[in-house]
């Protein structure tokens, strides 16, 4: 047996999430709500088992989901995606990904990664054979350099990825910012998978710029979405993705051998919710308390938080307290002290002298506060 | 935009039923059961929701449910995987096939499917860049000619797909030509992917023998299965593979990067509904008396049954009634008569001459009758 991708081992959110487990610590590391999904969900998803949605939806979803989903899009972004040939409900955000990532990319195709990154495109990019090129975000604010990108792009660039609200950093793309890719990429054959998953969790002022808001964009655009991080149920791995309809059904070929639909009665419930006054539009100030009450925690400490305008993580810079690489002190703090976090290298392995740690503040009051003792005691 | 699968249209399955849906049709077409699911096993599902397993699974599934089904194999055919390193929950079998499929199989090597073959095995094998190399089932059993499978095997061969119980021909591999295979295979580097989603269907004095019974063969299986086929809900998308460590490791790579993990309180509810009384001993009682009730309806039409031993479909050979192409025919079927099946070839590019078809039996007592009624009026 030769393996495919043979130096990747166990995704750092099991390895943490586990050891993290075993020595009781606080988990502030995998990226998931410590705290319950809306009732009124869990009854929809009982409601559609017991009205008999148990056999196989079709491929793309079911149609009153994705009606759901393009509604939602042109109220919010509008731009109207037909309903019956350009959305996925898929199993995560994770899997639309792989899916933009299958249908396209080829032996050789150049595939651009911002830095750091979740880690799943590169293994994803490396299954098709495709070569990651990455870009260095920069400096504090983990900025995009366009000329830089610009330089980047040649006749092998089949795909850039980005992802706004940025995990880990929770940088977001301004107007400008997008225009400007807007700009670049118009002229050539780059498709732009634009990964928003955290689209609802912003801050302050900030606004979330869909790729589908901007026409150059979204004619080139695949966009991947999740339920899980909208409506608190990451383990009901829901989410979908929209294109226009060349590009959709090349990752709906993807889609029918691969698992060929997902979870029904979920997806009958969400139709349903989906329905429903637009929760997810509080989502913000919801996580905007959590982060607040996540910086004030760790004011009088040692941790510095890099700035951060969404997601549900917050960086912070310990080089006041250490000068270890954060692989190590991450570890250190999960046996010493009881608290995990995610080192920032492992989403770039390129670059190992990181000296901050990602915090997942999608947590109760009462366990922020825990981990916020612990870190006052970190010197 | 070019396509990885230029010739790739829309699965079968969701035209028929489609099809059957816009003519009113009766349908026998796509494999479903048009009956519920245990209402213990959805309460299950509900009390998971309640008690809070919303969040990720683990990748490989939760420890309850890989225990229960290590505990299950071992009872039933005396090998005993290891939970924590032989087993991955998976989106339905689909995604079992695909991992394996999609970890093993590169550029250039060749996976041997015997024909009629399910339809997601040479688009995950296209995908993956992979030849299929087809050998036909012979004769009204679709037996497998041993001697043909013996040529076939090279120093390219990577995988050998095989399927028992057979869909669509209902065939099940012997104790002996189990031990063929194993002789067959014990000298080679063939990885056999073993599709045992019908694993309970099985009539009369039949047994299936799984891959996982006979010790040479094991050490080089992956053995894909499917709660939904055994539980009557397909629409919940959930079945598991079970493989030696060194193959499982590579499955789980693309596990990570394809979907991370699978509805978590599904898993939850699997895991206790299977500590109970094992249902799925009956489920061959079960579906042959539907088998019986089908083939008395269609006993004084043109339509012949073709012998079978499992599975929950039966191909009919309507040759006395007509020459069409079954393409053509099974369409006729559903626009004039009001009845939807499978035509065969479907399964079977290669080979476009069949004068069967596939009826799923897997419907209520009503809608068997109605469609022996309409069947009785086909001259
Ligand atoms: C699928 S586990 C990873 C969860 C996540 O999105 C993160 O922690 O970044
Ligand atoms: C995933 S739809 C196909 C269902 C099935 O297994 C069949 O009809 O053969």
């Amino acid at each position: 047996i030769t393996s495919k991708l043979p130096g990747h081992s166990t995704s750092i959110f099991t390895v943490m999430t586990q050891m993290a487990l075993k020595h009781g610590a606080v988990n502030l590391s995998q990226g998931y709500p410590n705290f319950e999904t809306d009732k009124e969900l869990k009854d929809l998803v009982s409601k559609a088992m017991n009205d008999g949605y148990n056999q196989y939806a079709p491929l793309a979803g079911i149609q009153p989901l994705r009606e759901q989903i393009v509604e939602k899009i042109e109220n919010l972004h509008g731009k109207r995606y037909d309903r019956d040939s350009e959305v996925t409900v898929t199993n995560g955000a994770t899997q639309a990904l792989y899916l933009a990532i299958t249908a396209f990319v080829r032996a050789g195709d150049e595939v651009i990664v911002l830095k750091p990154a979740y880690d799943s495109y590169e293994p994803a990019i490396a299954f098709a054979e495709g070569t990651p090129v990455p870009i260095q975000l920069e400096g504090k604010n983990y900025k995009l350099d366009f000329k830089t990108l610009k330089e980047k792009i040649n006749s092998k660039t089949r795909m850039l990825i980005i992802n706004t609200p940025h995990n880990p950093s929770g940088n977001v793309f301004s107007k400008d910012e997008m225009t400007q890719l807007e700009n670049l990429l118009k002229d050539t054959n780059v498709i732009l998978l634009s990964d928003e998953v955290y689209e609802h969790i912003i801050f302050d002022e900030e606004k979330h710029w869909s790729a589908s808001s901007f026409p150059h964009l979204s004619k080139r655009a695949i966009i991947c979405a999740s339920f899980g991080k909208t409506f608190h149920n990451t383990g009901w791995k829901m989410g979908y993705c929209v294109a226009p309809e060349e590009l959709m059904v090349e990752m709906q070929k993807v889609m029918e051998v691969n698992v060929f639909c997902v979870h029904h009665p979920t997806q009958r419930a969400f139709a349903e919710y989906l329905k429903m006054p637009s929760h997810y539009l509080e989502l913000g100030t919801f996580y905007q308390e959590k982060r607040n009450k996540f910086l004030d925690l760790i004011r009088d400490t040692g941790f510095r938080a890099v700035p951060s305008k969404g997601t549900y993580f917050q960086l912070v810079d310990y080089s006041e307290i250490s000068t270890e690489p954060d692989v190590d002190f991450s570890r250190r703090l999960i046996t010493e002290y009881g608290i995990a976090s995610i080192p920032v290298s492992v989403f770039n392995k390129d670059q190992l002298d990181y000296r901050q740690l990602r915090f997942c503040f999608a947590k109760t009051d009462e366990t922020l506060e825990k981990a916020g003792e612990i870190l006052s005691g970190i010197k």
